[in-house]
Formats: structure tokens, sequence, C-alpha cells
């Protein structure tokens, strides 16, 4: 078997279990009062060249829905492109953390706000409409959904519309590393100097184990937040246990190093598809994740073969890279989908797909 | 320095963490749908005599709160004792998740609730009294905050008036560990036998690291919970690294072991205290915890002689034996409390307590 | 000025405000336990032939979202029309009450759900799929937003749907009387008979002055509302004047006379647009709003000349006839539009539209 | 009988219904956009001798939740008395629409928080104790719930502390008019003078019918609260007949005279007692109820003559005037006191009495 299924399937980094069980000495006080978590306060914020407040939380749920929730009063309206995570797969808990806030798709292409449309939907509400709920802040995910990312200019083109009308502006980075490592910029250029005020910083995706944190710009944001997560239920007595976790997961450039990998193998696999008939990547292949329209016959005949994948439709099927894929599984894969695609077709196709 | 200060300050059991190292190989699905979550639900329902269901959560707080607002409607009373870790220590987490339930302390004494107290309480509620609220649920702590353990008679009392209205039983086990080993039965009868509907099961105060769970006996409150917990970021998409640690912490009896150790601290010291003037237990020592009545000048004597403790108020003082308290740490305690809180006494007294 | 802005721009129907006045007598026992209540329970019973439990309370708002937060847990999913009230001018209410409660648009035209669109949408949720919410109700705006009327057979068709997978259905009755009024059924025809568990009856749009209701007729529902509605501020201690307000509406028939004249208020307007060129309704008239697509600078000209309406956006204008709009209003209106669309299509035109 | 149940079973002033009568002319824009509504906001900020605003709702449980709402974020401590209407008699609506807030008891006499108990429990909360929630806001019932008046200083004394902490100061004024008839002082001396930030007007409990309103002084405030109303369903579209009510209810000092009528029946009844064996008063009569200890015997004789009252226990019971009761009926209560209770002690005891 071949696991395409997700990146939440695959293993933990050894480094990051290494650093667990090397945190397991002495006696350390709780909820955040520990060293490891005094150090990765001043870790992250050498790591972001800013002075960032980090708060370890168990599931990026928790991140973004608490996140958000800290980013806006209960009656905000939260803009999020429609296939945000927030929106399809987290049980609504940004409205339910939020005291009953709202989500409102915004257009766009490829699980990304479309700059334009958001300034068009902001500029339809007006102040002091009551019954609609005010605008509160604006969600992006980087990379999206559909695994694309937001080019800088439209992250600050959104940032630079929320803040004219006093939103905040909260980036879902879950697969925040596979964007970096695509977009070769810094982590503060995608994130507070282009005006998000607070990040939901994944790790379990990229080869964490059981903990993503929040990771605060907008100092005003902080300190309400820290009570919400002790009520949440997200401040572990143990901190130590996952902050050193995080530490390992940025110690040495690790997250960079494993999120290229992933990265590397979905690009692999989408250059060996380049000019083949029967199947369409329905978004560009930015980070690890390809979406690919192809026969339900081919899906059938993948699954004979021992791959594993989620189908999104009859004829919309994902498959994500893990950090440990390796290139033999990213060319079965490029040659499974060549052999039932171009069989799909016909022999005469077949040729032509040469 | 020799720490008193929590049972959450300590280390894990090394078995825990190796656990952990075990369960990363290999891909599992996300989410809680992985092998070792399923032998988990075995494993526990093995443990408990009947068939549960079992969600890993990451903190006691997240688990007390969710396991109430399974238990009653959001206007619902919830009655727990004064000095419970629900009304006291937890920001009111379960008033939020419970979509603004009220906690109703009842009196008892040593950090419990009297069967007596409880069942007049109930009595002088009417059915149909809208502006109240109306009783949903009772929260017993076993073992209590206050280092006492429920008997199972109290149990059944309470539970039995509970039950005759309809309410829910909830067990904040944060230390049912310490609990069991104390009253040498088994984990059905201070649970489910005795009347308790679902249980915060602790382990992070006994050795654990990252994680405790919620116990469900009574089928009906399961599935809803299991959206919640979604909702509530509670659930881990790698949640295998989780059912791994609770495996490992019931495996070969290790949970009551270690439990048994720190009780057996606790009671080492509490003997060696007896008939000491200057001080006093405000509780009798039935798990690992002593409160103690004495000067603030022995406080500060304690603390200049190396011993980490909190201090509750001027004059009492809480010390917190961990697994790992050895029998050296207790003589220590037990010695430096005579030698302060005699020196207190002056020569005369002193003489008095030998 | 002759104003078209809404029907709760409007005065109240005397008859009900001399109800008031008339309850205003001797003491009562308030929260609802006085006579007027009590009446009001039987009164409602025989008008819909069967026992329900009716709630007074101040807005359609606090109807709507206490309802749904009745029909769902706080996890469900809830359907509406993209257009429906509780979806587009109600602040999210329903999400707040609901605890975090999902509103979910469902498609279907003219301010309707769909029944196709609806059962395929219910047939896309997998049972289980924790990550999104599970469907627990549906909102029938009955007239819809748009002025339009659910067939019955539309009812049954969704209610139908929606009960095989154990969904409430609410109806959003805030011009229930219009509707009513249009299918010339009986109340329990397009209510509990077609499927309705709980309807949001309106009054305060038809003629009412402070109050509406909340009928259920799923018994199972009305106990946790009573208690919701008391913690939420909707229960009057001088309810008696609430009820006398509703008898009153109901009495002689009040409500559909009422209702049948802004009905035929709208229908007057429309009949004299039939074949104007240079406007177009936007959904059949078929209660006591018009939504017509007309040039802006026609809508100027109406402003000038009196008239009060609502523009929804550059090119479409809303006119809502109350229950004592005139005739002459009504000819007024029609005179004007065809005085200013056709001056826009030129002299040519505008004998074309002769 | 003769009604001394509740000043809600009583009647509304003839003029506060006259008010909406003649308020039913023309139409008017909905959702307090109308000319009522803003006369409002004027009468009531040369009421209070300072810019306010004023928002009219349907109940005082929805005043006093709401305000604190306004007034705390969701994980704040609202400290109040033990028998305050908020902790007792509102199902918890102030933790409901607060999101999670938790009302902590502070200790007092007569219903009233003791400003030194306020001032200690203030300062045994340490800033950043996150476990507890943090200190937010704090509630005075003037008149108490026991009927009984804050000094000014105890106000102002409680307020100062309050303001140190930055704390918010809402006075719950279901009864206030009573209060200001019993003090003798200006409505701004007892409420932003000495420094309440947020009220809750009450209207209905002394000659109101349909509403009562949250007056804001802190402006900060007012914009979230008027989401957070519109959200609740506490705004009426209608809104000029909530308006003009409380228009009516101050205009000429209906207002204050209707609660000088009131408390001067409840004084003239407390004068008939006095000295009186068999009863006892639990607090003094400073507004227009009674708390009174007698036999139960009593109270069944009470209610053979006709008397209507409500049992608080065995032995309490609880008289209150509305500003219809008449002299005559003040003194056939006295009377029938002095009866029964002198009956109860025996022909001796009775001569006693005289």
């Amino acid at each position: 078997m071949i696991d395409y299924r997700s990146d939440n399937t695959g293993r933990a980094a050894p480094e990051i279990l290494d650093a667990m069980v090397r945190a397991n000495s002495g006696t350390a006080l709780g909820y955040g009062a520990d060293e490891w978590t005094a150090s990765l306060q001043e870790r992250f914020s050498d790591l972001f060249e800013t002075k960032v407040r980090v708060f370890p939380v168990a599931t990026g749920t928790a991140a973004n829905a608490l996140a958000l929730a800290a980013s806006s009063p209960s009656w905000g309206l939260v803009y999020c492109s429609e296939a945000a995570h927030i929106n399809t797969s987290e049980a609504n808990a940004a409205g339910f953390f939020g005291g009953g806030l709202k989500l409102v798709p915004v257009g766009g292409n490829h699980g990304r706000i479309d700059p334009d449309a958001f300034a068009r939907t902001l500029a339809s509400v007006m102040s002091g409409q009551l019954h609609r709920g005010q605008p509160a802040a604006v969600n992006l995910t980087q990379a999206s959904d559909l695994g694309t990312v937001y080019p800088l200019d439209d992250i600050r083109a959104i940032a630079d519309a929320a803040k004219r009308r006093g939103l905040k502006i909260h980036m879902d980075g879950a697969r925040f590393a596979n964007a970096l490592a695509r977009l070769r910029c810094s982590p503060a250029e995608i994130s507070w100097r282009a005006g998000v005020d607070i990040l939901s910083f994944g790790a379990t995706k990229n080869g964490g184990a059981l903990c993503d944190a929040i990771v605060v710009f907008a100092p005003e944001l902080a300190d309400g937040l820290a009570v919400q997560l002790r009520r949440a239920g997200q401040v572990w007595s143990k901190m130590r246990f996952a902050s050193a976790q995080l530490m390992a997961y940025v110690e040495n450039e690790l997250w960079l190093r494993l999120a290229a990998a992933s990265n590397a193998a979905a690009a692999r696999i989408a250059a060996g598809l380049a000019g083949l008939p029967g199947l369409r990547l329905v978004a560009p292949v930015e980070v690890n994740e390809l979406f690919l329209e192809l026969p339900a016959s081919a899906m059938d005949a993948l699954e004979r073969d021992g791959f594993q994948f989620y189908r999104r439709s009859a004829t919309l099927a994902r498959f994500v890279c893990r950090f440990d894929t390796s290139e033999a599984e990213a060319d079965a894969l490029t040659a499974a989908l060549r052999r039932h695609c171009t069989a799909q077709m016909g022999p005469g196709s077949a040729r032509a797909a040469e």
C-alpha cells in the first residue's frame, strides 16, 4: 500500500519525539510557566524577526477557532474562501468559540480569496447595518485547501483592504511551512510584514505529532487569548512536552526541509503527468497536494494497485505527499496514473499521450 | 530544591513516552480512525468490565467541561463541591462549553459533597421553576481537591438521589488512580457500578504527558460528545500518539503502581507529622496531597531550605507528592517541618513535641 | 409621502391596542401564568386543530432563533434559502442562540428552497462526518423573503426528506398570514399537517404591535424552549399584555383580513404594471411585496414624487404593501411607475407600452 | 382577594397605554430609527444630566444579561450579591448572553454587597490567574432584592474599588424609581455620578407594561451592545410603541409618583407592625417590599382571609406593594397580621402587643 490519503496519516519526524524524551527530566512549573515555553517565545520571536507570543495548542482546529475568537466580537463576520478549512471541515468551531460569529465565503479561484472580490464584498457592507452583523476578520489559508499559495501581493492587497475597515487578518497556516518552502521568502514576509495579525502555525501535517501553535503578532490579542485558551482546555499542565516539540520542529530548519521534501514529491508527480490525457489538475500543484479529475474506473484501478487516496467526488481525487514520500513512491503513482488514464482512452489515445 | 508544588510539575513515566516512539511507524488514518484508538476502546472496556467509549483529550479541563456539556442542557444546573476544580480552577470552562450552564456549590467537608446536603438541595428545587434553571448533573471529584476520597456509599447515595431526578453523574477523576489505589476497589466499582455516567479519566497528574481522556458509560452521551470534541479542537489528527500514551498508562497496572507510590509518599509524610504541634492537617491525607496549616514563618523557613510548594493563604500550604517522590525527599520534608514548627513554639514547646 | 418601505413601518391594527387596554384591569400572575395566556393556548389549539404550545415573544428574530435553537444541537446544520431572513438579516441570531449552529444555504428560486436541491444536499452528507457538523433542521420562510409562497407540495416534499434524516422542520412565518391568505388553506394544512414542527408566528408585519409568537407542534421541543425563553429575556412578567395582543390578532379572522388587504394592494399594483417595458418583476407577486428591476433614474423620479421604498441595489427596488395601503395609494404607484419607466424608453416606447 | 404577590402582577399605569395608542398614527422607520426613539434619547439625556444611549428592551432579564455581556469579556467574573436577581432568578441569562461569564457572590447584608467585603474579594485575585477567570464587572441591585437601598456612599465605595481594577459597574434598577423615591436624590447622583457605567432601567414593576430599558453612560459600551440587542431579538421593528411607553413613564414625573405611592404603602404597613410580637422584618422596609418572618399558621390564616403573597420558606413571607395598593388595602394587611400574629401568642401576648 502506498498512502496518499493525507499528510496527517504520517509519522512524526523522529527529532520531534526525541525532543519530548529529552524534556523528560526534573520538575517544571505547569501551564506554560516552564523554561521550554519561555525559550519557545524567544526562538519564535527570532524566527519571525519581531516579538511574538506563541501558544502551543492541541490541534489546528483549536488554533483556528481560538485565533478567530480573539480577532472578532461574537457578532462579527469572518470572511474566508468557500473551500477554507474553517468553513468545510471544523464543525463550525469558529462559530462556537466565537460565540456565534458567522463565516462569510468570498469568491476566488483554487481555494483562495480573490482580492478584488473581497474589496467589493467589504464595500457592500454599510457600517451600522446591525441586522447583518459587522465585518470583523478575514481568514487566509496559506497554503490553501486546494494546494495553492497566496502570492505576497495578494496577501498585502487583502490585508490592506481589511485594515482600512478595522478587520483583523488571520492566517490558517496548517501548511505554513509548505507555503514558505514554495515562496522562498521569510516567515516574517508572508505573515506580519504583509499584514497578518495572528497565525495558526501548523506542525502536525508536516511531521509534527501532537501540537500546533498560535503565533500572535498583534499584541492586543494575546492576553484575552491566553484566558480563552485556558478555558478551552488547550493549556497543558505539562506544557514543556508541547513546547519541546515545537522547538525541535524549527531547529536547524527541520520544518522547511520536511516541507520541501513533500512539496518536491508532489511536484515530481505533477511533472510526470504533464500532457497526460484523461486527467486534469483542478488547481496548480504549488505545495504537497494534487487534486486530479480522472475517470472513476482509473480510481478503481489505482486502489487495486494499492494506492490509498481520498475521493472527493465521483471524478475528483486528492493525493497528498508527506515528508517521507519517496521518489519511488512518487514515480509509482505517476506510472500507475499514466497506465490507467491512457488505458481509458483506448490504444489510439495511449499513443497520442506519449 | 525539592518540589512539592504539584503532581503536574513532574516527569512523565518513561513507559508512556516510549509508547509514543513505538507508535511512530507506518501510516494510520487520522482523527481516531487508527488501530491504536480502536485497541484503546477494547482495553478500557476490559478495564471497566463494560462496554465504554474512550475519547482522548488534551487536558483535564477539556475532559471536565466537555463531559459536563454532554450531560446538561445549556440551561442546566450542575452541582459540585465549593472546592471542586471545575468551580475554582478552570476559568468556568464548564459554563463556556455548556453554553451557559451554571455551577451550584453544595456543602460538605474536605472538598466533597455531603450526600444529605445534596438531597436537601435537590428537594428545594421545584420542577418547572424556569427562573432558576433546571438541575441537570452532579460533579464528584475523586479524589477531591483537598486530597480526600469519596467512600463508595457516598457515591451511591449521591448518584441515587441524582438519578431519581434525572440528573447525570460526572466524576472528575483527575486523580482517579490515586483514589482507586486508596480504596483498593475496581475501576468499575467506583464508577458506573456506583452510578457514574461519564468520567474524566486523568493521566497527566499521575505520570502522563500530554493527554487525559473521557470515558463514557452512558451510551446516549457518546455521539453528541464526539461532535463536540471535534468542534472543540480536541480530536488530534494523529490520534495514535495520544491513544498509545493511554494504553501504556494502564499496561501492566502502571497507573496503579504510580498512584500507589505518590500516595505512599504522602502517607509517609503525614505519619511523620503526627502529634506535631504548630501545624494542622486541614483534611485527612487519603491520596497524594497534604494541606497543612502552619505559621508563615515556617513556610518561609521551608522555602529557604529549598522546598517548593504552594501557599494557599497566609497560613495554609499545599504539598503534593509525585510518583517519583522518594522516601528521602518525604523524610526531608517531615524533618524540616518538625524543625521549623517546633522552633515556632519556643524551647519548651520543642521538648513537648518530642 | 406614500410609504412602501416595509410592513413594519406601519400602524398597529387598533383592535390590538384596544385589547391591551382592556387587559389592564385587576392583578394577574406574572411570566405567563395568567388567564390571557391560558386562553391563548386554547385559542391557538383550536385555530391549528391540534394541541399546540404558544409562546409570545418580542420579535421575529427571537422567534426564529429560539425555535431553531430548540430544534438543533449546538453542532447542528440548519438548511435555509440563501435569501432567508435568518441568513441575511438577523445578525446570526440563530448561530448565537443555537450555541454555534451553522446555517447552510440551499439553492432554489425566488427566495425558496428547491425540494430536489435539498434532497441532493442531504444525500451528500454522510452520517458520522464529524468535521462538518450534523444536519439538524430546515428553515422554510412562508411567505419567502422575495414575496413568494411555498406550494403545499413543496413543503411536504422538503419535510419528508428532512424527517427521513431526523431533521426538524421550522417555518419562519413572519408573513404566515399573507401566505395563508394567498394559498386559501387552513393554518393546519401549511404547518403541522405538512410536517412543520415549530412555527415562528408573525404578527408585527401584519398589523401587530409589540409581539410575535412561537407555536410548537412537536411537544418534545416545548419544555426546553420554555427555559430558553426565560433565559433569553423573552418572557414578559406582564405577559397578559402580549397574550391579549395575539388573541385580538386572530379574533374574528382579523389577521386574515389584514393580510388579504395588503396582498390585494400588491396584486393591484402588479396588475397595473403588466406589460410595462423598462421594468421587470424579479419574482412573482404572491403576497404583499414587489421586487422590481427598474432604472435608477426611475427610482430617483419616484422619490421626487414622494414615494418611499428600499433600494436593494442600483437597479432593484422593493415595495411593500401594508394592511392600510389604500387603492388610491396603489394606483398612484402604478401610475408613477408607468410614467417614469416609459419616460425612460423615449416617446416611441411610451406608445408601445400603452 | 388582596394581591401582595409582586409588583409585576399589577396593572400598567393608564398613561403608558394611552401613549401607545397615541403613537399609532402614520408610518415610521423600523428598528429604532423613528422619532419616538430619537426623542427618548434626548429626554433621558436631560433626565440623567448627561448624554446617554437608551435601548428599550422587553424585560429586565434581557436588560441585565445584555448589559453585563457588554461589560465583561466572556471569561469575566461578575461580582454580585448572593441574593441578586441575576444570581437567583434569571436562569443564568448573564452567563448565557455573556458567553460563559461567571457570577461570583460577595457577602453583605439585606441583599447588598458590602463594600469592604468587595474590596477584600478583589484584593484576593491576582492579575494573570488564568485558571479563575478575570474580574470584569460588579452588579448592584438598586433597590435590592430584599427591599433595601444602597446608600450613595456605598455605591461610590464599591465603584471606586471596581474602577481601580478596571471593572465596569452595572446597576440592576428593576426598582430604580423606588430607590430614587427613597433616597430623594437625582437620577444622575445614584448612577453615573457615583460611578455606574450601565443601568438596567426598570419600568414594568412600577406601572410599566411591556418594556424596560438599558441606559448606557459609558459610551464605549454602546455600539457593541446595539448589535448584541439586534442579535438577541430585543430590537422591535415597531420600536415606537416601546419608546412611547418609556417617554410616558417619565413624563411629568409619573415614574416617581408611582414609586412614591408603592413605597408609601409598604411604609404604612411596616409602621403598623412596629412592636408586634410574633413576626420579624428580616430587612428594613426601604422601598415597596416587606420580608416577614412569621408563623406558618399565620400565613395560612392570611390566605384564608384572601391575601395573596409569596412564601419564601416555611416561615418567611414576601409582601410587595404596587403603585395602586390603597391605604385601605395596606391597613387591611396590617390588621390581619396583628390579628393572626398576636393570636399565635395567646391572650396574654395579645395584650402585651397593644
